[in-house]
């Protein structure tokens, strides 16, 4: 099916048709002109914490490697080995003096070039065999790749605007508490359109008791049944500005998510209950809180980027999401817990209540988005309308849609 | 491969040509014309007996849901949210008050309108988001539904004639005693053919204590080693015809497998040895007779339907054989087990004992079938001839071949 | 992608394209142009040892059954009844009378004729009924088949240069001890590069105590810290010719590898420390030498042929590599173990002791090859430059480009 003009007959305000779901070549298209040309989110600084550490990342067949070089700097490259194209890193993380392919010990400098390959004829230039670089960004330690030769240059205007919200986070003294790989039934932008609105949000009863369900809701979508509960919540969002001013902590609401090739959003965030962290009991997962903060109760720092990440700052923890499609119709839903670097599981810490809340909530939206991805698979399916409380998942589609318009030859 | 050419060139009295059982191309054009505009075999009125109780269908990438509203009536909507398209009803069977979407909680009444959606913007016509109907009806308890708009109208004469032979079976008043699923490696035409014959019934020694082998043959099939069995045959079959004229039952041959897009065929069959029922000792499995018969001894009611179904009903329960593509080169074979619906289990009738013989038979075929598919597979293939005992096949083929043709597009 | 491009374009001396790895269009290609013309390696006669013995060997959706006739000759016939298409024989080895189609017992004689199909109409042809012939020839019983009506002429000219090499190994009064079969997730090219060089035998530390590492390298490619391994090398090598001259065992290397579709390698290799055979102490596995032995230590004979065999001929036993094409992903590796056949299990060898080296080294090539699919698959691979002591790939690729180039119509 072609996709130049499924793309151009999108109408706004509903779902997207069938096959940018279920078709291997809107899949494709996807990721030519998005993956493969934005800024992909793709980790933490933390995943490389010393020089040598590496940590593999992939979608579609891509595979890149990330690696902290002994210089400190964190580079990204191609898994591909120059010889015979054998995959260099067949883990997903560990450390290393050097990158070696396994399979005939062709073996590369941290930082690319190739310095070792016994038996290469003379005639060949070892200079153009170094590793293929992947452009790399830390942003106050969240790394981003772009496998593009010439990436969107406005990713300076994201750093510019997002660091001051997340430096005091103090992301990169932080260290990884628990990752946690689930593979999701579904297309990648169903994955995405499930995180950009809380209609759902009935089915997260666990998530409810601290994250209030109004996210992108305006005060006409509240429902009389609601009423308590809103009041309740502008309250305390008055009360939580207060204490972000206090602290000197940015909370405008950013949203840039139109016109440009590097879209995100920020919003600081009121919680419910003791309204510290994401935990069962809303108190902090972890005694040691990051940064300077001394007062655990800074609701959260809500940071989404286009095409694939959430991500959430507390006073205590981080909690990272990045999505990466393996196939049309499956999905690698990555989530990452981080804590300052010198909290001590067990101590200050208890990785059971540090991650309880969204591993529920990821496996509730993993069953979301499988059903959706079975029932859009039905001949019978057609696209309905999105209420003004899924405005989030509209502008994700308009993003995605205007891209897609930029990069699809017409066809 | 273009399917129009395939079905022009088809060389009756052959087998069909590989790619009628390999290829996605024959197929989707499967779906389409045969499955997707014909009355299809669905399974029963016991299936849902009471008012809110559903059960889900579903064949290649539809699902239906088959519910008995709150008015008794029996109908089917295409299983997905008129919202973002989630599957609604993810178990197999249940039972409901509405019909409700857990994704975003959108609400269906049991016979179709949107009840309740929260959040949805007063300008959507909530009128227009109803469940997708889809045709059903119901011939003395059997449900069949159609996928088009506009049903093929001979059904009503498929119905007129059928009711006087099954109705004394009193299917209605009939419960589930068993279902089983068994996932069949090929595609759907070879399934079909498999059940349209009797010539590898050789393959089935438990069956055929039962099951006279003379299915589909003419006296001239007979080979001089049957000639005992087949006199046997001809003198059980003379004693049945003076019982069904008894009890009044219909026992004329009925074949209208040809020139009509509604094709079925309906026999009355003598049965071996005891001649009760399709048990390991020809006896009844249930102590409870349906409907108002006294004797056990009524032989069984063969009931044919293309492109999907078989079934048997005898005096004390009946077996209904679905199948459902599910790839091109898998389907499933769902059969259902049917017991008068006060006969209780251990007491009127044991299971194991009732379903012994077709499940076993059930496993037999599924290895043929198998086999032949990965025979044809091979490039080394090409279409045999049938016999003249593979009649059944022929017209089975022939009527496909036909619908095919027509509903086509030339290409 | 179209292949006639490809193969056009090929650059001489580097790995191949992408495409040639991962296209399900080159894929078909191959099975076509070389699987289904050229003469393929599939077994031997050990296999199949006595009258009635079968041995059912198959690659993409071929399946071919190699029988024993009644008359002692080794036959193959595809594993597809004429009748409706099913696999005949669905286990991989057996004995019987005739050949019986499970389905409905058509009954071929083990030399091909339909001799018994009951219902047959009169009007059918039986004569023309028989299972299809495939050419198979037996090479001092190495089994060779070819699917093509005309099969390449040059196999006897294979056959009258190998026999005088191969014959004091006696293969026809082998048995197979053992048989491995493992799937490879990679290109079956990768599998038959990755088995022409010994650049990764690094790789391969158990292997190396008795294969020396210089398998196609020349003095050049020897690195000065091989410079004693190297001299140990050439003066064991020195023994051995004048072993295999009081011996009268061909040595001369012969290299038809270019400009024929029947390629073939053929070398006498010297082995390590004891030098006797490929054991992990490496002395003789089997108490009773093949042939007429008398000296345990003969080093080896190395025969590969294209495209898809090598093996290795010892004092004691034998070793046989075929790879069959499953996918375009994956292929089977299958090895056997071959002993004079009055060698007694237990007493004059020990199963783990002669399989032992040959599956550590399977499973090692086995990660190998994953890793190169793995690597190859990213957008980002691009051919990289063979070194010298890759000069088998580089001619077993350029065979096969060769025999593409001839075989595929220009597209």
């Amino acid at each position: 099916m072609p996709v130049a003009p499924l793309v151009r007959r999108r109408k706004p305000g509903y779902s997207l048709e069938a096959p940018f779901y279920l078709s291997d070549e809107v899949f494709a298209a996807d990721l030519e002109t998005i993956w493969a040309r934005h800024w992909i989110h793709v980790g933490v600084e933390a995943d490389v914490p010393q020089p040598g550490d590496y940590n593999v990342v992939g979608f579609g067949r891509y595979s890149v490697v990330i690696v902290r070089g002994a210089d400190g700097v964190v580079r990204a490259f191609h898994n591909v080995c120059r010889h015979r194209g054998a995959r260099i890193i067949n883990d997903e993380r560990g450390s290393a003096a050097k990158l070696v392919c396994g399979y005939h010990r062709w073996t590369y400098d941290l930082s690319g070039p190739l310095v070792f390959a016994e038996h290469l004829s003379p005639d060949v230039e070892r200079n153009c065999l170094g590793l293929k670089p992947v452009h790399l960004r830390s942003l106050s330690g969240l790394l981003f790749m772009c496998l593009a030769d010439d990436p969107p240059a406005d990713f300076s205007e994201m750093e510019e605007i997002v660091r001051p919200y997340l430096d005091p986070h103090d992301l990169r003294n932080c260290k990884i508490a628990k990752q946690e790989d689930v593979v999701v039934a579904g297309n990648w932008k169903a994955v995405m359109e499930n995180n950009r609105e809380c209609y759902h949000c009935g089915g997260h009863p666990e998530l409810l008791k601290i994250f209030f369900q109004f996210f992108a809701h305006t005060e006409a979508d509240v429902k009389p049944r609601q009423r308590a509960y809103y009041e309740r919540y502008r309250r305390i969002q008055a009360e939580m500005v207060d204490i972000w001013e206090k602290n000197r902590l940015p909370w405008d609401l950013v949203e840039l998510l139109e016109g440009r090739p590097t879209a995100f959003r920020l919003e600081r965030l009121a919680l419910d209950n003791h309204g510290e962290s994401y935990t069962v009991d809303t108190r902090v997962a972890s005694k040691r809180l990051l940064g300077r903060f001394q007062n655990p109760r800074l609701g959260a720092l809500s940071l989404h980027t286009q095409p694939n990440s959430w991500n959430h700052f507390l006073s205590d923890h981080a909690v990272i999401f990045d999505i990466l499609p393996i196939t049309t119709e499956t999905t690698l839903l990555r989530t990452k817990w981080l804590v300052h670097k010198d909290a001590v599981e067990g101590a200050d810490y208890d990785l059971q209540n540090l991650t309880q809340v969204w591993r529920t909530t990821n496996g509730q939206d993993a069953t979301f988005v499988r059903w959706q991805q079975l029932g859009v698979s039905s001949p019978a399916y057609e696209p309905g309308p999105f209420s003004p409380n899924e405005n989030q998942v509209e502008k994700f589609l308009g993003w995605y849609i205007d891209r897609m318009a930029e990069g699809t030859p017409a066809n």
